[in-house]
């Protein structure tokens, strides 16, 4: 049988893009970041991306049905550490940065390698998270080089 | 209202790992690269991968009911291209390395920088793809750097 530490280490060799999630509606501003973020179809449009059930992100998003995936830029590691940062409020976190809204109302990070504006079309948990899948209604393409993340560690392309 | 284009485009800018999902049961031998893979949850330690429904891999691999995913190390390319080449037979993809078993009985690859053998728990549709929740009962970590994609191309951590 697999330990959580021998899933864990392993997992941790599974190099990914960091993502902002973001959003805003009748529930309020949310935004965290995360890694477990990956495309399921280009038709229509659909990612998904996994959350903590024991978060209040999971509530805030949930409540409002919509959510940015901003994939982060390799100049936005401040960006990455105040979306994690637990002694942050929400004002606080976006502070950190400029935004501006597309479909859904929920702030797109400007300067961002990829953003996604979303729809939450179905949500469902399995463990300890859910997981959403979200239609994209909007997506821009930026350019140059991403953060991301290795063995517990930012790192960045040679 | 996103066109394909735009999704692809902004997807392209999400760098991944380089995975090869691999399983062998009743159906037989299965093997291709796969990008979408990400970790669902450690309690019990759960990811899950996007399969095309069009595919072969997607029927082998719902009858044969267990997989192998294998995260790739720098050192093998050669891999990649070998299972994500469409004149190769299943047999001539899986001759290009080396293997091992652990619980599943499917093909756990020689050198891989991760590698977690499952058994597929919930499986879902979702546009063109099947979503495949796995059970992890056994993973491997190695060490070393990761074959990565970015921008359609493979590429590697500085």
């Amino acid at each position: 049988m697999v330990t959580k530490d021998d899933y864990r280490n392993a997992m941790a060799q599974l190099t990914g893009a960091v993502n902002i999630i973001s959003s805003d509606g009748q529930a309020g501003l949310a935004g965290f970041t995360a890694s477990a973020v990956c495309s399921v179809t280009d038709d229509p449009p659909t990612l998904l991306l996994c959350v903590n059930l024991a978060s209040r992100q999971n509530e805030l998003l949930r409540a409002n049905g919509v959510l940015c995936v901003n994939t982060l830029a390799l100049d936005q590691k401040d960006v990455a550490r105040a979306f994690s940062n637990h002694d942050l409020t929400m004002a606080q976190r976006f502070e950190q940065a400029q935004w501006s809204v597309r479909e859904t109302g929920s702030p797109m990070l400007t300067g961002a390698l990829a953003a996604f504006d979303c729809r939450i079309v179905e949500r469902l948990e399995q463990g300890t998270h859910a997981v959403l899948f979200c239609e994209v209604l909007a997506a821009e393409a930026g350019q140059g080089a991403p953060l991301l993340y290795h063995n517990r560690a930012f790192c960045n392309l040679a």
